[in-house]
């Protein structure tokens, strides 16, 4: 059986623009010789819908999509695409209003052939607020050509016991489906890329494939969601190996023949290679779903603006990005050295902005209320959100977005000023740690000088007061990304990390008392494009609370 | 039977704090002749924990709590604590790690003994992400001192049939332990207070104690958790009435003899005197489990600053408020002057700091980007940013925190400069229409002029421009406020909105289309006081989509 893997970027809410692409997808998948066509989880309405779900005009609108798609795609061709529907028995006997489910389009109809079971309700994922999960996969199963097709979606592949040694839902979908007569199981997928993700799908799939002696097609969506990145990579797995290369964070097409010897093995890639493409998709991505085509970024001369800019231009191009310098009497003279650099290397529009007359101006202005006070953290303070300021103001005048430039590290313990550095519609690097940001540009250098060197290899300085360093404040970023890694990301505890890291418990405890208390800060924080399985929006900490561990 | 209900304000994290109020209570009520004392929801750990739960040793943290809180308390009493509790069959079976439950100390022991089965996940209610809901509510049934207890957790009890005329969940706990042979049914809470919520849960425990034939004790939180305000408002109900009338947003110790006639009525309160206690707790709370006891107000003279002004003394004290002005060349005299008042009214310091220089620096230093450009959007919010920029170096340097002064209409349609009028560590007044802001400050009045006169009866102007008015964009708030609560707070489709309020289709589809494409500004706007069941964090939209409606 000839099956098309329709891994496409689906936006959020187009219902129109989404039938479109499927539509146009389905028709070439057709003109390929497919016979069965899969595309992603919920790929009719874009994931995640968020609260769009809440209301019925949304319902309805994207009942009448599937109504008027299904009418749509070749004739010739049997459909599976994710989609809303209806809980028949909430009315009855409680529990959500919808499923998360899949429409099986044949010969202009339309049916519901699967529902969700496992519902992630951790990190950024919210389904049970919306969806009642589907107690009877073993019924997700249809013929299709004469094969019997199990159906499982995204999650529902993600509960093996014998892969993950460790029992997180009540029953496997997979191993139903396969139990009820499965020969083929394709799993609809709508899942964001993060740190080593494409390689342990592959290893899970393929656990699963030899487990059950059936091949698996893994349907995944492709595309920035604002925070979340889709990275495709859809797989068609046999215990033998892969029908072909996955494909990651673009668009694809790929028909795979069931009956023909898979034996491929994935090659592996590096993780900045994916880090990049996966940045590059976020920036380009949400400019463009919403409605700009260029974007503001203000260069200190240090890594973060410049690795930021340099991506930005990878996903905007040199003529959509502009960089601004904003130096201060503080400012060391290579520090515009390095951003004029920058902008030359990667050739986009540089405007040097000097922020003398706004410092003298807020000086005079604020003499009233300010006299007698030595200089401290309100001048610093100051000094980021006039340049927050001028950002805006241009952005706002030539219709740019900004971005934010911040890392990871500098986030967590609050190393940042709120209205200042941390003004943008979009924050590309605020999931890499500062080690990381490195990493990524010295790869990123790996053919050629596109980042300036000084810029990489300088010591990080906020440079808001003279001879400023971050040390001043911080532990070296070696030192500390490991001890924020296991505070933030694996929730160790303060004994546990100061254990694992050999770093003082007592130093230990102090950051994590700094990353407790600038919670309000990350409130307010922009959206972050998520590179990590631990990313903010998918840490919801407390705002205020009376948390210690010492 | 005498019992306690103990309603006390529980810190999110603060253990030691926590453990220590509910010894405090549970000795008061000993000493008062309760046996029995009963404590609201999670009172161990405070509502919302959030990820919080996740950590291992938060959750060791607690467990240690409970065991010291077991042996602290009284022997002569028998206490109901809302808890944590781990969910044994989680590794076995699958599931939440945790259950939401109540523990019974008795005798220096400690034992779980019951556990919540209906988890809100919705609005701003997240239960589902940590907790595994509980199959037999049955069997949440003690016997204390002779008499048969049912126990339920707080939406264990919304979701009785003949009460709702709906069922939202399989099962109705309430129903279950009465069934079971309780004789009593106490509920523990932690439900914030909205818009009519004191009436509405009056009604429902009423009607499922008349339904049972049964006495019912509602024991609520009470206190503000950064957005969410619980009231308190604990019931003891039977079908004949309430033993005594509840109280509202403050700690309160109530105990009741099971035995005698409870004939009391609820005596209504104005919807007016519920939102400024609301808001007042939320401000003052805020403020104090925040570490902070000041706050600073910018004051334009207009309604919505000097509301919250007005509501920042009433939590904090006069001494702990500070009113700054930051006039510009479009400012009306009467801006000042009503400013003035208002803070003379309210005998607040206030400081005036006229933006003017800061309007010539930043021409200045933007003079080579915005060379040749028509003023517009870009300088209106220029203004916004400076006197954000204002207040925060206020606050940073003296050690306040600022309030934010925006209403619900306007941050509904993104009537508001992000990183300018937004700024701010609250907002007090974000969750109300600018219709009620104008009935809540009459109200105010009263007894006496505290808001200047002026500041609610003129035109509402954001005077970013000369002989601007909020009416050049947006239509009347008296017509506005109506559409938007059925777009926002209903959810009504643009066609059911239109039929329903009477302004035209286009028209209504315009504001709609306003109110999703400012997701963005709310995604970054601080934490609200929440007086609505459709808050902004409780409604959760796509920051991008491409959702529309004509």
């Amino acid at each position: 059986m000839r099956v098309a893997m329709c891994q496409i970027d689906a936006t959020v809410g187009d219902l129109t623009g989404n039938v479109a692409r499927i539509v146009d997808f389905a028709t070439r998948a057709a003109a390929a010789g497919a016979e069965v066509a899969v595309f992603p989880e919920l790929a009719l309405c874009g994931y995640p819908p968020e609260d769009l779900l809440v209301r019925p005009s949304f319902r309805q609108a994207h009942d009448a999509a599937l109504l008027a798609l299904a009418k749509a795609v070749p004739a010739s061709l049997d459909v599976l695409v994710g989609c809303v529907a209806t809980n028949e028995t909430a009315s009855s006997v409680g529990g959500r209003a919808l499923h998360n489910a899949v429409a099986l389009l044949q010969n202009g109809t339309c049916r519901i052939v699967a529902r969700k079971s496992l519902l992630p309700t951790y990190d950024v994922f919210d389904e049970s607020r919306y969806f009642e999960p589907w107690k009877t996969p073993e019924q997700n199963v249809v013929t299709l050509r004469g094969r019997r097709v199990g159906i499982v979606v995204c999650e529902d592949g993600w509960n093996d016991e014998h892969f993950f040694d460790v029992r997180s839902y009540a029953i496997d979908p997979v191993e139903r489906v396969v139990q009820a007569g499965a020969q083929l199981v394709v799993n609809l997928s709508a899942s964001p890329w993060s740190r080593g993700k494409e390689e342990f799908r592959h290893r899970m799939v393929a656990s699963a494939s030899a487990r059950h002696g059936v091949p698996m097609l893994y349907v995944n969506l492709v595309g920035g969601d604002v925070e979340l990145q889709f990275d495709g990579g859809s797989l068609a797995v046999k215990p033998t190996g892969v029908a072909a290369q996955p494909i990651a964070f673009r668009e694809a097409l790929v028909v795979v023949d069931t009956d023909a010897p898979w034996t491929q093995t994935p090659a592996p890639v590096a993780v900045e290679a994916m880090q990049h493409a996966a940045i590059v998709q976020g920036i380009r991505d949400y400019v463009r779903k919403f409605g700009f085509s260029a974007v503001a970024v203000g260069l200190s001369g240090g890594i973060d603006s410049a690795l930021v800019a340099t991506l930005a231009v990878d996903a905007l191009g040199k003529e959509n990005v502009v960089g601004i310098g904003m130096p201060s009497s503080h400012s060391s003279d290579h520090s515009v050295v390095d951003a004029h650099a920058l902008a030359h290397n990667r050739g986009i529009a540089f405007h040097l902005l000097p922020i003398a007359p706004l410092q003298e101006a807020f000086t005079s202005v604020l003499a009233p209320v300010f006299a007698g006070t030595a200089p401290g953290l309100a001048e610093e303070n100051l000094q980021a959100r006039m340049r927050g300021t001028l950002l805006m103001a241009f952005a706002n005048k030539h219709g740019h977005l900004v971005l934010t430039t911040g890392n990871k590290s500098e986030c967590a313990v609050g190393y940042c000023t709120i209205y200042g550095d941390t003004n943008g519609a979009l924050a590309p690097i605020a999931d890499l740690w500062k080690t990381e940001v490195w990493a990524l540009s010295r790869w990123l250098n790996r053919e050629g000088v596109r980042i300036p060197v000084r810029s990489i290899e300088k010591a990080p300085s906020a440079e808001l007061r003279p001879g400023q360093f971050d040390t001043d404040s911080l532990p070296e970023y070696a030192e500390l990304d490991p001890v924020l890694r296991c505070l933030i990301e694996e929730d160790l505890s303060v004994e546990a990390t100061a254990a694992r890291t050999g770093m003082a418990r007592a130093r230990v405890a102090d950051l994590f008392a700094k990353v407790m208390a600038s919670e309000w800060k990350r409130y307010q924080y922009p959206p972050t494009v998520r590179v990590s399985d631990r990313c903010w929006s998918g840490r919801r900490m407390p705002v205020a609370h009376r948390y210690r561990e010492r």
